[in-house]
Parts: C-alpha cells; sequence; structure tokens
C-alpha cells in the first residue's frame, strides 16, 4: 500500500493536478491517481477478467482481490481480461477487506440494494467527482464490489465512507459484478480525464464530438452558390421547376436542404459531377459516343 | 415498424412529454419510447444475452437481431440474459441491416474507431440527449452495434445519421459488445428516465430546440434507401460511379450526406422527382415531345 501511494503521489507532481490543468491535458490521460477497484471474494474467474478490461477502457490500474473463490492466480481471469491481461497478472491479492483497504483514505461500497445505514450515498457520476476531488489533495481512494451472488455484506459496508449505486431500472436493477464496475470507471474518466473519445491510432487521434473533415473543409458560400446556379439551370432545362409560380418555394427548399446537409468542399465538387452526369444524355464515361 | 411508431405514439400521449414535464413524475420510469438496440452479425449468444440484461437494466426493450452467427434462438443468449431472457425471447431477428432500420427515423452507429467520414460524432452523454429529443417527437430511434470483432463496417455505418464513440482510455479503447450496449443505456436511462408517475398532458408540447417539421416528418430508412437505389443506378447509368473500385467510396460519400442532411419525407420525394428529372432527356415537362 505505502508503495502504491508513493506511486500515485509521484503522478500527482509529474502530472498536474487541479481541474482547470486537467482539463486541458495533451498527453496524459488523467493527473488524478486512478482509485483502487476492490472485488471483495469474487467468485468467477471470468467476472475478474471483464472487470480488469472494464478497469483498463477507462484508466484504472489498481485492481485488489479480497478472497477469491476459486483461488489465485485464475486462468479464466486471465483468459477473460484478453487485452487487459496485465492488469489480472499484477492485482494484489488480500485475505481481508481491511488489510486491503488499510493504505487507503477514502472508501465507497458499491451496493445496489437499499440499507438500513446512515451513511451517504452516491451515484457514480458524484463517485466521480468526490474521487477526482480526494485525488488532486493525493488522498488514496478506493471502491469495494461485493461478490456475485450476494454482493456486499452489511458488515463490509460498514468499513466504507459511503455508499455507491448506480442509476437503473427498478424493475431490473441488479448489475452483474464487471459491469458495475464498467459503470464506476466510466463516470471516473468522463470528470477525471481528457476528453476524447474512441481510439487513437498512429494516424488519428481519438474522436472529438462533432463532425470532422477529414483532408476536406466546410464549403464556402460561393462554392455552394456555384451548385446552386447549376443545379437550378439544369433543372429548368429538365422542367422539373414547375409550374413557375412554384419554382422560388421549390429552390428554397432544394437550397435549404444543401445548407442542412453541411456541405464540404468535396461534397460539393461530388454534386457537381452528379448533375453535370445525369444532365448528360446517358452516355457512360469511359464508353466512346458513336 | 408501424406498430412501433404507433406504441411510441401511444406512450407518448398516454404518459407525458417535455423534459420538464419528465423528470418531476414518480412512477413511470420513461416517457420516451426507448431506442432500438439492433446487434448487428453478433458472433457469442453470451453477449447477447448480457447485451439484453444491460438493457433491461436500463429500461431498453426492442431487442434487434441482424444474422446472428450461430443461429437463432440461441440457448446461450437465454441462459446469459438471466432475469432478461423475456427480452431474449421476443428478439426480432431481420436478414439485413436495411430492413432492422426500415422504420426508423434516426440511426446511431457505435463504434470506437476514428473514420474518414463526413459524420457527426455523439458521445454516449450527448446521443441519449438527442434520442431523448427525437423521442419526445415520436421518431423511432435506433442504434447499431457491430459483431464482437471487427465492429460494424464502413458501409454499415454509413446508413447511420451519426456514429456513437463512447470516451474510453485510448490505451484501451476496445470495449465488448454488452459494455458498449451498457453505456449507452446508462446514459439514456440517467437523461430520460422519469422518477416520475405519468402525467397525461396534449400530445402536442411546446416547441423544442432543433429543426421542427411542419407538415411533414422526417424520412423513414425505407425511403431513404428507396432514393439512394434510384439515385445509384442512375449514377451507373450515366457513368458517374467509375472507375468501379471507387465505386463503394463515391457511394458511402453520398448517402452520408443525405444522412447528415436528416431529410423529410417530402425531401425523399424532392430528390425521387430531380434524380427522375435529370435522368430524363431534356424535355421540359409541359411540352409535348414530338
Amino acid at each position: 500500500m505505502v508503495k502504491a501511494r508513493e506511486a500515485s503521489g509521484k503522478r500527482a507532481r509529474a502530472l498536474t493536478s487541479g481541474k482547470a490543468a486537467r482539463k486541458e491535458g495533451t498527453g496524459a490521460e488523467s493527473a488524478v491517481a486512478p482509485p483502487a477497484i476492490i472485488l471483495v471474494n469474487p467468485q468467477l474467474g471470468e467476472n475478474i477478467g471483464f472487470a480488469a478490461r472494464a478497469m483498463a477502457n477507462f484508466g484504472l490500474t489498481d485492481l485488489r482481490l479480497v478472497g477469491p473463490r476459486d483461488g489465485w492466480p485464475n486462468d479464466k481471469a486471465h483468459a477473460a481480461a484478453a487485452g487487459a491481461a496485465f492488469l489480472v497478472e499484477r492485482a494484489s491479492v488480500y485475505a481481508s477487506v481491511e488489510s486491503a483497504i488499510g493504505g487507503l483514505h477514502y472508501v465507497l461500497a458499491s451496493t445496489a440494494r437499499p440499507r438500513e445505514m446512515v451513511k451517504p450515498v452516491l451515484s457514480p457520476e458524484s463517485a466521480a467527482v468526490e474521487l477526482g476531488r480526494r485525488g488532486d489533495k493525493a488522498e488514496s481512494c478506493g471502491v469495494l464490489f461485493g461478490p456475485e451472488r450476494s454482493g456486499l455484506d452489511n458488515d463490509t459496508i460498514s468499513l466504507a465512507d459511503a455508499i455507491l449505486t448506480a442509476p437503473v431500472s427498478a424493475d431490473f436493477a441488479s448489475l452483474s459484478l464487471p459491469q458495475a464496475v464498467l459503470l464506476f470507471g466510466y463516470e471516473w474518466f468522463k470528470a477525471n480525464s481528457a476528453p476524447s473519445l474512441g481510439r487513437a491510432t498512429a494516424f488519428d487521434g481519438p474522436a472529438t464530438e462533432g463532425i470532422a473533415f477529414p483532408d476536406t473543409r466546410p464549403a464556402t458560400r460561393e462554392e455552394l452558390l456555384g451548385l446552386f446556379s447549376h443545379l437550378e439551370s439544369e433543372l429548368d432545362r429538365s422542367g422539373f421547376l414547375f409550374p413557375p409560380e412554384k419554382r422560388p418555394s421549390m429552390v428554397r427548399a432544394i437550397r435549404n436542404m444543401f445548407h442542412r446537409m453541411g456541405a464540404t468542399e468535396q461534397d460539393v465538387r461530388t454534386w457537381r459531377g452528379i448533375v453535370a452526369s445525369l444532365s448528360r444524355k446517358h452516355a457512360p464515361r469511359g464508353k466512346k459516343v458513336s
């Protein structure tokens, strides 16, 4: 635990801390040390592996196991983790919850069942903010998840500072163990990492919201107006914009569609080609017209 | 599909519409029809079952399968769904993506990879808000999820209005199929579930942000697909889609433009007219061809 705390302290120093700095980030995914994910008496190796995978999806790196039912190491956990097997390999194993959380400053207990305990209840979203705030102050945090069948018992929950409960359908409130880990990790990542979507590749960074224009740019008005004039003159010629009293509203409707499309420069060229091609008497390109 | 739209319309009438009303209530979990979850060529029955379970957690009820690899019904899907087996039992199975989305008005494609497509990218959070807004207007929506190994291919993605991509660690961006469904469902539920008793209100609420469709409605996929097929066959005839090796990317680019346009039923009819008119040998309407 001391080791983990040192590492997290180092990370906090090496990177930046504080929300403002974190929002700007340029390389590091998170400036706060990620909380430990502590699986208490997990039953199925597969679920340990799936949980590890969910952790890796969201930059969580500290997996702790308390008394896994089928012993440790566990081949099924390893296989289910797929690309996140490295987290399974370096998981730490404890004999008791007390020893697993001994070095932490703040602990949440994940449970879907209402408890008769006087203890704050946090949604994953609120928990993520709270853990980020504490991480900024170099506090070490962790989240307890119970065994698949029964969840955390009241004695274990009483060791935690607060309860973590996800919003779920009242008709079907039972989250599987890896899914509960996933939702927490997702909110933690959203709240505490530089925002990016999906996978970064050698060529592309991760996606951001909105429309990207790879290798092109939005069309200028001039380009669009050129397209309008081309299309409308062909439609006049072909007789589509008929009768004359309807022409203005038809033209407006067509122009509005192109505006809504948010056409790129490439799109305008494509449409110029389409209009020219359809307007030609059908002599397919590549064939000689006799 | 008509049935689905009627059902969602009824639901909107029976319950409430509008964000404010939804936030207040106390019983009904959601006032908007939940979007369809469409699994395209899912490989493992277990994952279909886990996805169904994630759907049930968040009040999603419309599971559609396109060509499940191991056939249908599938015992493993049933077993993995546990308490959500009822969703597996009433899943609808389709031979093609086109038929699965034919009755929908707005379709998202879930993918982790940045694509060279000019198509809006939404996070699960933004997608949940967008689908809620469209659901309020009784639009039927759906989200496509690809096969486990490869994800959705570009041709399938080109059938969607926008891309759904979750914020994940760039180092380990691959979400499993049920986990991707879970994150979307979670955000959908957070944004659209009503801790509220459904108060009946008038069917039409006040105006909302976005595009209004007076006297018309968004085009169905079927109508758009009909337009695509008409336009593309004319473009084949006219030689525009040349050379053959470039045809698939040209077709995708054109389809994507129409999706971004958010075409109405009226728009599709207009385009059918434009294509027909431009393709005709120029004999203006209203003049006799001798």
